[in-house]
């Protein structure tokens, strides 16, 4: 099984993002999406979509305590983004599986694109797959350098002195390493851009990672982000009393 | 058949947002998607794309003639887009389409987001269905209000003097309405906001419109727009001789 760990947050474009991302996870076999919400409570948005994704699912959430949590207008890159909730799926995973089951974890963003091809790479992984990410860390892409099947190096141009200069979307982890490290998780207080290293560093050596995707030659996922809509005459419609019906969902 | 007729043109994020467009097209029984793109000549990239998307297609090209094409830095909304590709289909339904065939024809910019659930509603269209667009024209949607089970009047707060103030994403026409109706096509020259009501205005009259989404209640299309990616980094490898393998397609 693969355990895809999605951090989600309201927004206006959040019920786009995770429409568009439940229907490619649909094309997946054998899939267990763990969608974490950063708030205090489960929307009910967020459970009727799942309950009409067709997917197997579990539904988690935990908000980012607030000195954590990024603030209207700043910049993105400020503040760690969506760690305590992959956290909380660690700590699921660690409850509710046992030794004996198999699976694989990836860590899908609710913005990225995946894919479906990216999904059949890493099923087979032993301990850590890797793969290049496109359009990331103002390149064209990051990803694993490989020779004779093994990874000597890492293409990046941000930071190299990362252990693991891997974006989230750039691994998948065994279920059984996870379970044989229970310690290991996210550190909110990593310094900004070792957040996947703070994972992989407890769990692997960069001798260890399993190339994929044709030797890391493939992109079959892309850092791509969504504008923010404008809403500025929906302002203006309200004040005048004629704004969006509030019982339609968007 | 389900039509879908989709102008694109070469960027970084292209092969992204094909990719998902063309997964979300996969959960769609018996469609055709119809790819323009916005170019002198068919790209490889995209014939690769469509040979593997396991998709019924048609591949076609025309470029935007210079003085239209926006260019690099001028804001989006200066120049229509996508018209002289979604007019370049309309020709090709109309030489390969006889009036015994049944359709509906839907014209899906590569970068909004669709729910399967749209497909569904505009599979019975008579003559021009429609429905609510999520985050367009300022406001969390634009759509058609609806009494009786007839389109009275529009939800919208740009030019609400457009004879039909519906985004391109907010309604689908049946192939024998567009048949019959050889001439009918997008007008290049049209006003901004205009372009949607160029086309329409020449098929059917506000009366006619067949609402759909539980009476225009629920959203399953949204305008959502890709943040440009930030390629710094691969300008400033590339003068050391080390940027990203041209070889890798992104
Ligand atoms: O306050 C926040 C901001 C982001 N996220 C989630 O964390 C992940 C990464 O955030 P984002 O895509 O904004 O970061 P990026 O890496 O694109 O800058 C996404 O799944 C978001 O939905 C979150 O849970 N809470
Ligand atoms: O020079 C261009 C710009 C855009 N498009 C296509 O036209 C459609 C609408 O463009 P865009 O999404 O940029 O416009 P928006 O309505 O979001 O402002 C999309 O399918 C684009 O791929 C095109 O063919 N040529
Ligand atoms: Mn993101
Ligand atoms: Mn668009």
């Amino acid at each position: 099984i693969i355990y895809v760990v999605t951090p989600t947050y309201e927004r206006p474009h959040q019920r786009a993002e995770l429409t568009r991302l439940s229907q490619t996870l649909l094309l997946v076999p054998a899939l267990h999406w763990i969608l974490v919400e950063d708030s205090l409570k489960r929307s009910p948005l967020v459970a009727d979509l799942l309950a009409q994704s067709g997917l197997h699912y579990t539904h988690l959430n935990v908000q980012t305590p607030p000195p954590m949590k990024l603030k209207e207008g700043e910049p993105n890159w400020l503040k760690p983004r969506g760690v305590e909730q992959r956290n909380e799926a660690l700590r699921w995973l660690r409850v509710n599986q046992s030794p004996m089951d198999r699976g694989v974890v990836y860590f899908a963003d609710d913005d990225n694109t995946y894919s479906v091809n990216i999904f059949k790479e890493m099923r087979h992984t032993q301990k850590v797959s890797v793969w290049p990410v496109g359009l990331v860390g103002g390149l064209r892409y990051e990803g694993p350098l490989v020779d004779k099947g093994r990874v000597v190096g890492f293409h990046t141009a941000w930071k190299t002195h990362r252990p693991f200069p891997i974006d989230m979307a750039g691994f998948a982890v065994s279920l059984t390493l996870l379970l044989m490290h229970p310690e290991a998780r996210f550190d909110p207080n990593a310094e900004r851009g070792f957040l996947e290293s703070s994972l992989l560093g407890q769990l692997v050596s960069v001798e260890d990672l399993e190339p994929r995707a044709d030797n890391c030659t493939k992109i079959w996922v892309w850092h791509t982000r969504t504008e923010k809509p404008k809403l500025k005459q929906e302002e203006a419609l309200e004040k005048l009393g004629r704004g969006s019906d509030p019982n339609v969902l968007v």
